[in-house]
């Protein structure tokens, strides 16, 4: 895997070099994680698992949300508790003051500095909730705020395009809710040597090249993978500028889906399992239109003429959005370099965005 | 306020016919919910306070998940009550059996038709909730799978892209909310002249000419009027195939806004209030970027060489996506027309769509 087809490795100067380097460290991240990481996560599943929250509330924004909205799917589905995504603005700019108490207040941030989500998640404390802060940055002001706080432990990121703290936020969280249904983290114990085999794969390349005139595209999965399709969509505007449009294969169907013809590519994420098999009336729609599809992770499947970017096969579904991402966070460097971006400065960007 | 601007009046032959019509009938629809339907919410409103729910999980898909968005901010900001957007796959293709006693679920459709939110309010009834339909089919399957029902008496919506049914969802949400909160729904009395004058605005004309070649567009709002970003995006979508892209302001200037630039158009909705204010630090990053802001809203909000599209003054925030949403609707048809397509017509899409 290089950046350029015609340069053996990155090179510090070289356009994407930061992106690069960091989608790389992914394997140690997650073996790191898995190593040293587990005690403050069931330390953390005991905390929650006294306290006996009846609902959780998720706050976050930009690639975080992602992350959260992973963690929503995993707490309805494998702890059968009922979760929202909150809207911080509701108690910093509207000065809501709902009684939060039975209530589980997750704050997902990496860098932990986002004034906003310092302030709601001070606010939710303040309003009975427990409150925990899952931050790349032990010393933040979120994790200040916070009563407790989680360590991703994804070394320092600095990259403006979130790669490996994606990753490394998704895993957390699946261990600490892993930890508080009572489960080991043994399912997870292959990810680090799985996403080695993933980011040793070279079809992205040829799929970069194929997608490199393309001027707008859409994303699409389902349920347990549907935040892939939404932080791929958010890899490509940040770092190619390309106008990508996430769906869940559900809601791609109503509105959207005008949209579809034969001249815009769509990613379409297909795990083995459940979330999968819900997206293959979704492939069928989709190949009726004629529509371009390139299938991130079953590789049966892919649509006549269709391209495959493939995972490893007997990934638990509820694990396969840590793998799903990462061909995706290739696709964006790799396509942000072919057109002459560096995807280490996109315009407009700064690494820690306040927002209020 | 014309479809085609060398024809004198919307003819039933002419492209977008449906879709005019049904723009037109707004301020009939809402006068007529204010002056019959007043009696079915504070009924409503009676049975969900002795229920005493401590959570709202809100159900839907397309336009309607963006009423529900709506809804979400009243219920926090004006009740104090957390409040989630379901996943409605968690329950119907996971088989997610979460407790929800003490939850009231919420689930919001045009039609009731679609399998998937029939299944899961279903579901939710089964596991406890307290489950209301709002829809504009009283004999729908999904108005007969929850326990209640409320009418948005919109009349037969025939067009595709949903119009009188999404304001008409709004004002019932807020007529539900509001008497849930005790209060009258004299706020809202004003709302069908206020619709009148807005659609009787043809400033949209001209902005849909400038707008003609456009290849892609970025909408945003905060707070209450974040949902008029996304249903605006949508119809932009379904009618125009534009790719349009809805960002709340504060995750504009995550990732996203690497795509700013000045080539293509921002259709911002600035408020009078506070979800208004909380918009001009984002229409100040927007000026810096050079970027071309349409303000829907507060005029006095307009950048330099910017557009409006102005609303009345003095309407409570909370009740301004019910406005807010007219001239995008407008510009959503009128640009569909001149790109030489049937907005009553879209490629690819039926009016209710099936979901699983």
């Amino acid at each position: 895997m290089t950046i350029i087809s015609d340069s053996p490795a990155p090179m510090e100067a070289a356009p994407g070099f930061l992106m690069a380097s960091e989608i790389g460290e992914q394997p140690q991240v997650l073996a790191g994680l898995l190593d040293s990481g587990l005690h403050q996560f069931s330390a953390m599943a005991h905390i929650i698992k006294k306290a006996a929250p009846r609902f959780v509330l998720l706050a976050a924004r930009g690639t975080s949300d992602h992350a959260a909205l992973y963690a929503k799917y995993l707490i309805e589905i494998k702890l059968g508790l009922p979760v929202g995504l909150a809207s911080p603005s509701t108690l910093t700019a509207y000065g809501a003051a709902p009684t939060l108490d039975g209530v589980l207040w997750l704050a997902v941030s990496q860098s932990g500095g986002s004034p906003d989500l310092v302030e709601s998640t001070a606010a939710a404390r303040r309003l009975g909730a427990l409150t925990v802060a899952v931050t790349n940055s032990p010393d933040s002001p979120l994790a200040g705020a916070a009563e407790h706080h989680l360590d991703i432990q994804a070394g320092k990121e600095s990259a403006v395009a979130a790669t490996k703290s994606y990753t490394a936020q998704l895993l957390a969280l699946w261990l600490l809710i892993e930890a508080w249904g009572g489960g080991s983290a043994d399912d997870a114990r292959r990810l680090p040597e799985w996403a080695a085999t993933v980011l040793e794969d070279d079809a992205v390349v040829d799929i970069a090249g194929k997608y490199r005139f393309a001027d707008r595209i859409i994303t699409t999965g389902r349920g347990y993978s549907y935040p892939t399709a939404r932080e791929g969509a958010l890899k490509l505007m940040e770092t190619s500028y390309l106008p990508a449009q996430a769906f869940s294969g559900a809601d791609l169907l109503h509105g959207p889906f005008a949209m579809i013809d034969s001249q815009h590519p769509v990613v379409a994420v297909v795990p083995e399992g459940i979330g999968g098999a819900a997206m293959r009336p979704v492939l069928e729609r989709l190949a009726d239109r004629g529509a371009h599809v390139c299938v991130v992770g079953d590789p049966t499947a892919a649509l006549r003429d269709g391209l495959v970017l493939p995972l490893p096969t007997g990934v638990p579904e509820e694990l396969s959005p840590i793998l799903q991402i990462l061909p995706l966070q290739l696709l964006a460097l790799q396509l942000s370099v072919a057109r002459g971006n560096d995807p280490d400065a996109p315009r407009g960007l700064l690494k820690v965005t306040q927002t209020w």
